[in-house]
């Protein structure tokens, strides 16, 4: 009896999905991995995940978990693999407003579980552009970012504890609500970001945080990145940290924004090479509450810092949202990114982070390397800048794969050399293992590899994905 | 040539301690834990280290990592074995005030990180009763707490990047500076609290944040345990998250102090059953700067805060500090803690963490629990209330190992019957490795068991510390 008939049984006919039926899981969202999957299975529970588990390693059958399928670097591709998809673990175990923690399964959708929080007066922050499809298990098997790290963290500062299936079946309990536990080797750290090939995450300990009360959210034009970097110093420093959004936008966005949105203003009376979106979040009663003259106190703390900075010149011109839909307008420019990307024909995007203090120099030195190899490139970039985190997209003047394949290597050795990451909030799938191999330190890759060795033998988990092989 | 006579050439002869120079590393400063080791050794650069790792690896010899040696749980206890002292590696490789950044070495005091973060107007947070002796790479390797967790986080929050060198000598390098960086496993997670079993720390890459600029500081008598919970998340929202310290000491802990300090004084004029010390940190010039009749405003708040809760009943008795010198005494009654502890002939001192909304559970059940096999057993607490961290101490009618044990793990097993924990912020070491086998999911000590032999086939690295040995 081949594996696929095995598991029927096990989770219910109905839930393992072979040829027709699987085929949304035969391409990713982007279109750039395709392959059919050998089936498609949907556990509804941990004890049927561990069976299946069990299943796929006597029978030596590679398995690739999938949640929300919003990555965009291939890790749940899987041509002949059994997919085990996560969607139907959705439940919320429990939601716990007094100690502030929700206890999800790896289905949950981030937007469910945003409005799970917001039901007992509380916030979970993570949040990004793909929230309506995304799923937790997913956001914390990628140790996924978003608009919002600068105040709350990654995927993984929001987790206390982690149920795991491991590559043999047995489940692994580190469902702790505790803020401290030093209780041998951290393993939670270990499966976050792991991309699902030491273990498949299937429930999760979250934190929850105060929901803000009121919002100060405002585009400014900056003379300079390091004047943005002061100026967001200076708004931490005012604010006491609940700086949440400092998204840095080049005139060029701003234009790419004006052009493929009908729609689109101009977000200042004059253009402006260097132009930010700062949201500060008010959790604390009194910088929310208008005084008599309607005036939110959050508000005027950051019009009182912009004021300030613009008599310095540190800010050239400054608008801040008067109402909701100022601020959406605000935010839907910044979020129009993805979509503008992709217009071109042929591009190559990144996610490379750089120390603070070397942004400035990430910009000079890869326009200049790029104009190199392509005088007539042009690009294209938006950066959580507060994070050091810039999505760097480069648009060729060709599409072969050779040419592509140069200039993301540029990019990633232009933020390499200067101590950044080719892959800040992304993570590495299958498209930046050749980047994996030319930049991580030759001693971490070993240790990695010594890790996928003990944790998953027989290499059964998401193979080929996250760590690149020895001896290429 | 035996191993100790190969090794001095590598650091010098001056820098290997045998004998009678190797007393001091002998026995612990607890008492507890004596044994002569093989020989102490002293390198002073990380190839040092490296090569003396290669040559322990080569001849099998045990090496146990020490630095502060302040730790309680015998981690560092090393009869037979090389002990690799990092004292000398205590350079302050790079200090970064614009993108908050130092780089210190394993053998740098915290004292002397705090000094060098203040001198450029920053602070490092982590902090400790033995700030004074406890260098940074102890730190680092049991994960340390402290009082300011609550808002900054343990040791392992404050850390971007880390330099290992592992079993066989090979050195890892993950000084990264970045605040993203999702490139693979997540590595330095794994030795962060490690104990040195699975690699020795040698440099690290520190976090620092804004110095408070004042700080308001209040002795709180409250009803009940939930009611200094509903305080505690009040003034958290009120402060935007600016808490740093929230200290419970119930009435035994008060009288303790009074008894053994001739100085000391009561807090308040009525004793309490239960007494909190809180600390508010105030980063923001708004918060500090004192209005025109001298109050300062983060003060005010919290002044607030406490009249609120006190019209409602939720406060009893509330005491701010007006000078630095009340200041200063709040903290010596809260950091009494570890002398007033050890007094008495025998005691069961333990660190435990319980979910905050188990914390009076926690009580109420150990208090009986205890009474069932000493019923003249008193006890005394301190507690690091809002991370749901107690540090819980018995004090039996006698002193027989069985007797103390039984009470151990009592107090083990009534937090862990209750979602805690049986180690908090101290660490494994030896002390709670029988806690450990208990306690643990057995799934996660054999993960750990996997690690180990992935990372220290030939167990080598602090061998008999922080996970127990298969089979017992």
């Amino acid at each position: 009896m081949n594996i696929v008939d095995r598991i029927a049984p096990l989770v219910g006919p109905a839930h393992v999905l072979a040829g027709e039926a699987a085929a949304p899981w035969a391409r990713d969202w982007t279109g750039a991995y395709r392959g059919e999957p050998l089936a498609v299975v949907r556990p509804g529970s941990t004890a049927e995940v561990a069976e299946v588990l069990r299943l796929a390693h006597d029978s030596r059958t590679p398995v690739v978990p999938a949640s929300g399928r919003t990555g965009l670097t291939g890790a749940t591709h899987a041509p002949g693999a059994l997919v085990l998809s996560l969607d139907r673990m959705n439940r919320i175990r429990a939601l716990k407003p007094g100690p502030r923690i929700v206890v999800a399964e790896a289905g949950v959708i981030l937007d469910q579980l945003h409005q799970a929080a917001d039901s007992v007066g509380l916030q979970f922050p993570l949040t990004f552009g793909a929230k309506g499809s995304a799923m937790i298990g997913g956001a914390l098997s990628t140790n996924a970012g978003g608009s919002n790290v600068l105040r709350y963290g990654s995927a993984r500062e929001q987790c206390l504890g982690l149920e795991v299936v491991l590559a043999d079946g047995r489940v692994l309990d580190l469902m702790s609500e505790l803020h401290k536990d030093n209780s041998g080797y951290a393993l939670r750290h270990l499966f976050i970001g792991a991309e699902g090939s030491l273990g498949i995450i299937t429930a999760a300990v979250l934190k929850l945080v105060p929901r803000p009360r009121a919002t100060a959210t405002a585009m400014v034009a900056v003379p300079s990145i390091p004047a943005a970097l002061d100026l967001l110093a200076r708004l931490r420093e005012a604010t006491g940290g609940a700086v949440e959004a400092f998204e840095y936008m080049p005139r060029s966005y701003i234009e790419a924004h004006l052009a493929h949105f009908p729609g689109a203003r101009e977000p200042f009376e004059a253009p402006h090479t260097h132009n930010v979106m700062v949201e500060v979040g008010a959790t604390a009663p009194r910088d929310a509450e208008p005084g008599p003259d309607g005036t939110v106190p959050v508000v005027a703390l950051v019009e009182q810092v912009l004021a300030d900075h613009m008599e310095t010149g540190q800010v050239l011109d400054a608008v801040v949202a008067r109402s909701e839909s100022q601020r959406r307008e605000m935010w839907a420019r910044r979020e129009a990114a993805a979509e503008i990307t992709f217009l071109k024909p042929y591009f190559v995007d990144t996610d490379i982070a750089v120390p603070l203090d070397r942004l400035e120099d990430f910009l000079l030195t890869i326009r200049r390397r790029l104009a190199e190899v392509d005088p007539e490139a042009t690009d294209f970039l938006v950066s959580h800048l507060g994070d050091g985190n810039i999505h760097y997209t480069a648009y060729p003047t060709r599409g072969d794969k050779a040419h592509l394949a140069q200039i993301r290597a540029l990019v990633d050795d232009t933020a390499v050399s200067l101590g950044g990451s080719f892959s800040a909030e992304h993570g590495i799938g299958q498209s930046k293992l050749s980047a994996m191999r030319a930049h991580k330190d030759p001693v971490a890759l070993e240790v990695m590899r010594s890790l996928k060795a003990a944790l998953d033998p027989r290499g059964l988990l998401n193979p080929g994905k996250t760590v690149p092989p020895a001896g290429f």
